[in-house]
C-alpha cells in the first residue's frame, strides 16, 4: 500500500539482497521509521518488540530472521535453534510456528552449500504467497460488505466496526480484515469503518487508523468500551476482525476484547465476520478457551502509555497510583458460535468443523482420520 | 474514608460556613487537589469538566451550587436558573435532576429571608442522606459477596469486576459498588478487584485504584478488553458496578463499556449486581436504550489521554494520527435481562418492575395508577 504516494509492503528485501527491511510499527502513528534487521537477535527482538506484529507478519518476518541465521552458519543444528529462537518470541499466533516449519521443510533435506538461497527465496514466496492470500480474502469478503450495503435500512455509508490491526501492518500487504474494506472503498463503494483503539497497545488507534488514513478512508476511532452502544443504536453494519489462531472447530483467537465485541454483535444481530488466511488455522485445537495458550504481557503495558506532545516529542507517561498492579492478558477467544462466518483465500464458509471442511477439504481428511483413529483407540481400550 | 489518615468526603461545607469544598478529581491519580467553590459558575464548571463526577456526587454538589446561587438572589427566577445551569451541565446522570428538584420542593414555598439557610440545611441533608444510603447498600451488599466466596471452587480471594469509578469519589461517601466491597474488607474477608481502566477518561485506573489502594483494598487494573477473559476462564466470581439512571423496569445506564461487561457476565454464568441508591431510579422511563439520553463529549477524550511523565509532571499527550476524527459517547444501557440483581439502600431485588416494587411500593402504586390512567386513555381515543 501506499505511505505519501510511494508503494510499501510490511516487510521486504533490502537493495543489498540480504538485510531485510522493516517498518518500525512501535513509533507510528507518531513518526513513520523504517529499520534494517541484519541478525537472527535483531529479528527475534523485532518480533518481541512489537516493532512488526499482526499474525501473518511475524511469520514473513520470522521466514526471514532465519535466513539472516543462516548466513553464518547453514547446519541444521543453527536452523533448529533459530527456529526455537523465533518460536519463542510470542506463544500465540500460530503462523509464527506455520511459517518456520514450512521453511525448515524446505530446507531440511538440502545441501548446506544451497540452503542459503533456498532459504531467501521461501520467504520471499511466503511474503508473495501472503499477499496473494490477502487479495483472494478481500474478493472473497466484498460480498459481505456488499450485501450489507443492500440490507441496511439506513442512508449513508456501510458501517464496519474493527477491533485491533488487521490491515496490511499485520501482513505483509492488503491485510486480513481490511482487505475486503481497501477493495471496497477502491471500487467506490462508500465504506466507514469504526476503529476500536485496542488497549493495552492501541493498535487501532496506532496502526489502523494511521493506515486507513493514508489511504482515504473515512474512519472514526471509538474506545473499546463503545461498540456495543453504538450496536444497540444500529451504528454499525458489519464487524471484521483478524485472528491470530483459529481452532479446527472455528474458535477464533484474536486481541483481547474481540470476544466482548463478539457478544454485542450476537446480542445486537450484528453480522460478526472474521478474516484469515489458511496459515491461522491450528488443524491440531478443537476448543480454543481450554487450549490456545494465551500471551501475558508486562503491566506496564496497561499502567503506561505512549503518546507525542505538542512539541512533537513522544513521551511515555504513568496513567495509575503508584502500588497499583496490573495484569495483561493479549489476547481472547472468541467461541465458534458467536462467529457468523470465517472469510479465508478459499472463500466464505461456516466458523465449524464442518465449514471449515467445505474449503479445505484435505484437512478436514486428515482430520477424519484422526478421529477415526482416536475412536478405535478408545474402542480398544 | 481515609486519605493520608486524614478522614474525607468528596464534597464539604468549608470552615467559613458558606464555601464548598471539593476533592477536583481530574488531578488524581498524580495528585491530591482540593478546591473551594465560591459561585454557582465554578459549581457548574465542576460539574462540566469532572472535577466531581459520579451520579450521587453531581447531585450533592448542584445542591450546594444553588446555594451558592441564593446567596446573591433569593428569587423564584434566581432559582430556577440556576437549576438550569446546572441541569445543562450533564445530560445522563438522573441524580442530578433528582437533587435540583428535591432543593426546589424544599425552598418554593419559604419567604426568601429564610431561603439561604433551608437550602444550606437541605444540601447538607442530601450528603448525609447519601452517605447513610450508601452504607445500606454496604450492607444489601454483602452478603452477595460472603454468597460468592461460598460457592467459589477455587481457593484465593473473592475476585470481584467492577468498571468505572461507583466508589466513594463518585458519592459524598463510601461509593456505590464499591461499599459491599469496603464493608467485606474491612470485615476480614479476603477481597481482591480486577478495576477495569475504563476508557476515555480512566476512572477506573485513576480513581478505583486510587481509593482502593487508599483503603489498602487489593486490586489490579486491567485493560477494558480483558474482562470478558477472565470470566471465561473463571477469573471473576462476581462483577457490581453503579448506574447513572436506572429505568423502571431495571434497565441500568452507566458509563460506556457496562454492557459489554454484562453481555460476558452472562455468557459465563458470573453475577452481576448493580449498586444504586433511590436517586439514581427514573420512574419516568421504561426503555433504558430508546429513552435515556445519552451524553456525547469531546473526541479530544479519545484521541488525547493524560499522565505523569518521569519527572512528575502532568501532561496531556495524542494517541492518534492526526486528521483522524473519533467519537466519544459517555454512557451505555444493559438490559435488565442481563442484571443478576439491583442492590439498593432498601435491599435486594430482581431488575424488574415487579423486583423494584418489592422495595419501593409507593412508586409502583403510581406508576400502576400511571399505567391505568394511560389505559383507559387509549380506550377513550
Amino acid at each position: 500500500m501506499k505511505v505519501d504516494g510511494k508503494d510499501y509492503r510490511s516487510v521486504w528485501l533490502e537493495d543489498d539482497g540480504w538485510s531485510v527491511g522493516i517498518i518500525d510499527q512501535t513509533a507510528l502513528p507518531h513518526a513513520f521509521v523504517t529499520a534494517r534487521l541484519t541478525t537472527l537477535d535483531q529479528a527475534a527482538e523485532a518480533i518481541r518488540a512489537m516493532r512488526v506484529r499482526g499474525a501473518p507478519l511475524i511469520g514473513a518476518v520470522a521466514a526471514f530472521g532465519l535466513c539472516l541465521a543462516l548466513r553464518h552458519d547453514p547446519s541444521d543444528q543453527a536452523l533448529d535453534d533459530a527456529a526455537m529462537a523465533l518460536l519463542a518470541t510470542r506463544p500465540t499466533a500460530i503462523n509464527l510456528r506455520w511459517a518456520l516449519d514450512e521453511m525448515r521443510a524446505h530446507l531440511r533435506n538440502r545441501p548446506h552449500a544451497e540452503r542459503l538461497a533456498a532459504a531467501y527465496a521461501r520467504a520471499a514466496a511466503i511474503c508473495d504467497d501472503d499477499v496473494r492470500t490477502n487479495q483472494a480474502i478481500g474478493l472473497n469478503g466484498l460480498p459481505l460488505i456488499e450485501a450489507a450495503r443492500q440490507t441496511k435500512r439506513r442512508p449513508g455509508p456501510v458501517n464496519i466496526l474493527t477491533h485491533c490491526n488487521a490491515g496490511w501492518l499485520a501482513t505483509v500487504d492488503w491485510g486480513t480484515a481490511l482487505a475486503p474494506i481497501y477493495l471496497a472503498h477502491d471500487r467506490g463503494m462508500v465504506v466507514h469503518v469504526f476503529v476500536d483503539e485496542t488497549r493495552p497497545r492501541n493498535q487501532g488507534a496506532a496502526l489502523t487508523a494511521w493506515e486507513l488514513g493514508r489511504h482515504g478512508v473515512p474512519h472514526t476511532v471509538i474506545v473499546d468500551n463503545a461498540g456495543g452502544h453504538l450496536m444497540q443504536h444500529g451504528l454499525i453494519d458489519l464487524c471484521i476482525v483478524g485472528s491470530d489462531r483459529t481452532s479446527a472447530r472455528g474458535d477464533v483467537c484474536n486481541k483481547i476484547g474481540t470476544y466482548l465485541k463478539a457478544l454485542a454483535a450476537h446480542d445486537n444481530g450484528v453480522p460478526f465476520y472474521v478474516a484469515l488466511p489458511y496459515s491461522t488455522v491450528d488443524w491440531t485445537i478443537d476448543d480454543g478457551i481450554a487450549e490456545i495458550p494465551i500471551e501475558q504481557r508486562g503491566g506496564d503495558e496497561v499502567t503506561r502509555i505512549s503518546g507525542r506532545t505538542e512539541t512533537g516529542a513522544v513521551v511515555s507517561i504513568a496513567l495509575t497510583p503508584a502500588g497499583s498492579a496490573a495484569a495483561n492478558y493479549a489476547f481472547d477467544v472468541t467461541p465458534a458460535r458467536l462467529v457468523t462466518r470465517l472469510i479465508t483465500e478459499r472463500g466464505i464458509c461456516a466458523a465449524s468443523r464442518a465449514g471449515l471442511a467445505t474449503l479445505y477439504p484435505e484437512h478436514a481428511l486428515a482430520a477424519g482420520k484422526q478421529d477415526h483413529a482416536d475412536t478405535a483407540n478408545r474402542r480398544k481400550q
